[in-house]
């Protein structure tokens, strides 16, 4: 198994520049606005100074979004009411343009790519889907490891190369997008064995799940973590953890997240799939969590686990439990708005205009 | 006192259309995403789909920002640690293109109109700076009224004739502006004395003030409801309620609100002082609130109680107090976001996509 293109990616990661960070706080006091008037939004750009090691940070636009579609093994036990084959129907409708993932980029003007890493289904050549099939989907994860280590090495190297072909097409800012029917599942799995959390806490209705169908959903979890060797915040090999009950969407995203804070371009997280593999990116590399921002919070329970265990505070925060990229997208204006601060406002100084008595 | 063009665009306003309303839940309904999937952000497409009177409403660009600033004479009972010459300051500082409601601007494409309907001094004439002014600031609120009958209702109609002119312009959607030191105190005072709060529960910080200055401001708006009269709760008369306790550029807001509303283009409100300014216009127009998305809920307690009041949900809560129209113009993509899908996005039908089992 050739491990190169993952150890040298990690390797590459940058914490944030402490420097750059002193030097942007500086500078949001000296705008004329009263200090930290723009609550969240100057820990935003202050946070993207000491990813890109410069303070302003440069304008984070444009932005790609990369959907990464999959199918999962654990479909067979019920977790969820709908179809497999949604995930290929999804994937056709991004590529019509479509969804709603398709109308947000639209509105935001960010790039949509679909990536195909493990659709359960051959799916034809199309205009901005990429083929990086992995397998047919991921294996049972109730049953025994979801993953093959050569198959998570495979999915997180296709989001590494992703995230290495939109940075170099000219992409400032990456956002994080997901498609696969029974993939909360696999999320809540993950927040569990990352955070310590108990199952229960962590797993949510998805898409839309009965009482029934909760129950069980939180059951095949149980499983999943037993049959995997792991107990709630026991994931000391981050590999294992998110072979064993990940899917292959988020090992890529995991991927996609090591690529972009290697090139030092800020990710933007969706929802609870995002923030999932986001946990196994920072057990991987804990320094790539600084070229994070967290773009919404989904309703998903665990999401919110998975972002107070990464220390991220999501922008968004509406109820969206959609995926696709849709909450990653909707915070792309504000993060924007947030570093455009420091490259267009006025100082006291410049402005002539007068500060409060001390 | 001719109030003909206010009676006029309080008349001239409709409440939500029920058919349009339900055909717009309908539409969502069928888009390839589960049902309630975007959260908080279907209600806002409904929302604007019964204010247009019809499903799927226009899109709400281009947006077009009004700053309304005035000056304050409770300045002078030491409510703020900032000059009062900071407003015309500010004034110069949104014309010269320096302020964050410009940065902010310019992320989402909205224009940037500045009234000056009561700066206390002659203001240059500048492109973007229209002259409206009403006085040389209000009276001290503390002291009896802060604006006479006439300057009332003079605010009042320069907002509806900035809100025609927009419209008439080509804007979309409004989204309101304010500048004016010490103008927190004013919408304290007006929260208290249309919600019913008790002025401690409604007070805030404001752009910064310590603990002395915050008793004081407290106290001062105590002194302004005897003063006029007015007992939280029992603003009856909203015209005297909002010329006693508001600034002229509440008012002038409350009109543009009303201006707005009576035109069918949505108005997206800002902070604290849009918020007590729209307590104002839903009392002049209950209907107008249907016209109204809520931007943002700002730090300061007063908004959050004003919003409640109103039955506003806030679109971004990220701890903002600068006002100016920052939270409004924040939220400006995410309600084109919310309306583009009712335009944009394909339905199960159309998209051949499987819908869940029952």
């Amino acid at each position: 198994m050739d491990l190169s293109l993952l150890y040298e990616t990690i390797a590459a990661i940058e914490p944030a520049d402490p420097a750059a960070v002193t030097e942007a706080r500086a500078h949001q006091d000296r705008l004329t606005k009263p200090r930290g008037a723009l609550g969240a939004l100057e820990d935003v750009a202050v946070r993207l100074a000491g990813a890109a090691g410069c303070s302003p940070p440069p304008m984070p636009e444009p932005a790609a979004l990369a959907i990464f579609a999959a199918d999962h093994g654990v479909h067979a036990q019920g977790v969820t009411p709908w179809p497999q084959e949604v995930t290929q129907q999804m994937v056709a409708n991004f590529v019509a343009g479509g969804a709603v993932a398709n109308a947000f980029a639209a509105q935001v003007g960010a790039s949509v790519t679909v990536v195909d890493v493990g659709v359960a289904a051959d799916l034809p050549h199309a205009p901005g889907l990429v083929h990086h099939k992995v397998a047919y989907g991921t294996a049972d994860l109730s049953a025994g490891p979801a993953m093959t280590p050569e198959q998570t090495v495979a999915a997180l190297e296709a989001g590494i190369s992703v995230a290495r072909r939109l940075v170099a097409e000219g992409a400032r800012c990456l956002i994080t997008g997901d498609m696969g029917i029974a993939n909360t599942t696999a999320s809540a799995a993950l927040v569990a064995a990352f955070t310590g959390h108990d199952p229960a806490e962590v797993t949510g209705r998805g898409t839309g799940v009965d009482d029934e169908t909760y129950a069980r959903k939180i059951e095949v979890i149980r499983r999943a973590l037993d049959a995997n060797g792991l107990r709630p915040g026991h994931a000391a090999a981050p590999l294992a953890a998110l072979g064993g009950v990940g899917g292959l969407e988020h090992a890529a995203i995991a991927g996609f997240i090591l690529g972009g804070a290697a090139a030092r371009v800020p990710v933007l997280l969706d929802g609870v799939i995002a923030g999932s593999a986001a946990l196994a990116a920072a057990a991987l590399a804990p320094a790539a969590v600084d070229h994070c921002v967290a773009g919404h919070r989904s309703a998903e329970p665990g999401h919110a686990a998975a972002l107070e265990y990464l220390g991220l505070r999501p922008l968004v925060d509406l109820e969206l439990r959609l995926g696709e990229g849709t909450g990653g997208l909707l915070a792309h204006p504000l993060v924007c708005a947030a570093v455009r601060v420091m490259h267009d406002v006025a100082t006291f100084d410049s402005a002539g205009v007068t500060e409060k008595d001390a």
